[in-house]
């Protein structure tokens, strides 16, 4: 089959590991007999440096062209970067957020699951992470919320004052929590609705709206938890969560938490989702601009975001499937990126990283 | 000298715990020749039973004739308590959320810190924790924000919709701000502010005054950090760690995963401050109604708050410090509560732990 995939390299580490990724797809297209025609999107820094603007109407529409979008990483370091500079709607981030928005990329998958071959890395004493491990996934609102609220400063009676607003529909939560109990079902069987019912109004509406949806799912077992608790439950026991799902703010913090408690943040993929097929995907990780260029960023969590997409948006399982074992495979015989690397393994680059998941491909 | 204490027992574990830590003041009390005259408050649950709202002028009336108010825990079994039947405004929550406004409690200091004698409880492993361990104390905003923001619930188009509001003015920012400053001058000199300034306008805000506020404390390091990032940080290395400034949500959230991260959430106290001495003092844990009147809670948290109250509010920094020693003392003869029980020590009950508190004052 042919497919259009569209690829933003984006900031710090981001061209590095997206090559490897492309070297991945490439070997899956030579092997399966597909073609994917590969179109260069500008986003974030990138975009900031060629035409001023974090996000163009160019890089939409084109995107728009494409099945599927595969990303880096985009920002630069606060500190040191020129982009920083600029007023916050021109900064990278801002281009992250406009393209979310303009392709309604609502469902914001994040997988965050402990490696048999890491546990050393998990920061988590053996006795949490137990024999079996954990393996959630976080289903993070992606376009509504105080991400895109209504938003107003100035001075009030002399006084400088900000306010962001939090504002869900019965519609934003039902097709989110839709899409959580359908991967649910998929998985475990159990959701997670994560919120502050006992402050927000908006929380309760959450409550509400996800226990209908929960209805039409009788073998999915639905449980509701504030989001203090939940931040507490990832470090004392995340073997208790299958799906988590969630709004924008607390699926940022949340799915943070709980990429830092596997300790292997370079090897997490995330897919965020429109009503179709069309998804973007990109690594759970920033875009540590202070190992650019060094060959020595790991590129497995884009390698697993392009084999989400094959997956999600290209319905290419089998294509899939094998791409993940690949990484389970160079994982057992050994090869680390500096991250994961520990005595007794071999420490490699991130080129050659991608050459040894090709070679098993 | 002669004090006024107001005293909540609160709900579920609540009335256990507040009757130990009223030993041990009553025995620093006869120690130190000071007079405490306690007056019974009714907040929460309790106040629901007896008067049919969770909070009632009388109740803020006579906190403030007191000198500083130490509390259980309020709040019950959301899926078995009857108060959850009631609406959201009559729930045991707004009772505590209503008086913190009433008496302008903005400051509430959780300190979160790892005990010598119980890393062994700690979730993370050796290597984190470090020879040193560590301990940090967050200073989070707790009148403004989310919590007390305009909200809106109705139908918008047919679509139900609710909406919250995270608002923030510079004089809400200044004097956090100042409170986390000073903490920071009697501790290691560092203030970590927490925002989302990459979205949020209310944190860009923040991001301003604190700046402002930090340079008037040219000794103290003064370092910005995004939220989620934040989430990650506390279980990567929580030892980078000594003031944690942030908005009422953000440490909410980030303050329950820290205490989680010590291991030992019985044993963590808090202080909610207004502009003068006057505070309100509580355990960081909630009102575990699932052990209340067993006498198996752990009073610790408690009698430390109470500690804290001597500390902040009475001016008793003497007496304090008697207090925290003795229970640093208790534990390490071996005494434990079922919590924090471990092979080859004392397991004690509720009442034999605050006795034996009393024993080494
Ligand atoms: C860069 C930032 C705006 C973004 C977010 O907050 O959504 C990032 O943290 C993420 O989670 O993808
Ligand atoms: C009970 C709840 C309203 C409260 C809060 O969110 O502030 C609690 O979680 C706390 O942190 O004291």
């Amino acid at each position: 089959m042919n497919y259009k995939i569209g690829l933003i390299h984006g900031d710090g580490i981001g061209p590095e590991i997206v090559n490897e990724a492309q070297k991945v797809l490439d070997a899956v297209c030579a092997k399966y007999g597909h073609s994917f025609e590969y179109s260069r999107l500008l986003l974030g820094g990138a975009s900031i440096d060629t035409t001023g603007y974090p996000l163009t109407d160019e890089t939409i529409a084109e995107a728009k062209t494409c099945d599927a979008v595969l990303m880096g990483s985009i920002g630069g370091d606060a500190k040191t970067s020129p982009w920083y500079q600029l007023e916050p709607s021109r900064r990278p981030e801002a281009g992250l957020l406009g393209i979310r928005k303009a392709l309604n990329l609502f469902a914001n998958l994040r997988p965050a699951y402990l490696y048999n071959e890491l546990k050393a890395a998990c920061p988590l004493r053996d006795e949490i992470i137990g024999d079996q491990g954990f393996d959630m996934i976080i289903v993070r609102e992606l376009t509504g919320g105080l991400y895109f609220g209504e938003r107003e400063t100035g001075m009030v009676d002399g006084v400088e004052t900000a306010r962001d607003s939090l504002s869900y529909n019965e519609n934003e939560i039902r097709r989110i929590a839709k899409r959580a109990f359908d991967i649910a079902m998929k998985r475990r069987k159990k959701v997670t609705e994560v919120d502050k019912a006992n402050v927000l109004d908006s929380s309760r509406l959450w409550r509400k709206i996800t226990a209908e949806v929960a209805k039409e799912y009788p073998e999915v077992e639905y449980e509701n938890m504030l989001v203090d608790n939940c931040a507490m439950q990832l470090v004392r026991d995340p073997k208790q969560f299958d799906v988590i799902l969630t709004e924008n703010m607390f699926g940022d913090i949340l799915s943070d938490e709980a990429s830092m408690v596997t300790g292997s943040i370079g090897m997490l993929s995330s897919a965020s989702l429109n009503e179709t097929s069309f998804g973007l995907y990109e690594p759970s990780h920033g875009s540590a601009p202070d190992i650019a260029g060094k060959n020595i960023a790991n590129p497995i969590a884009t390698i697993l975001s392009a084999a989400m997409m094959l997956r999600y948006s290209l319905n290419l399982d089998k294509e899939a499937d094998v791409v993940e074992k690949a990484v389970e495979e160079v994982l057992a015989q050994g090869y680390r990126t500096g991250d994961i690397y520990s005595e007794g393994t071999t420490k490699v680059s991130t080129t050659e990283m991608g050459d040894q998941i090709v070679k098993i491909l």
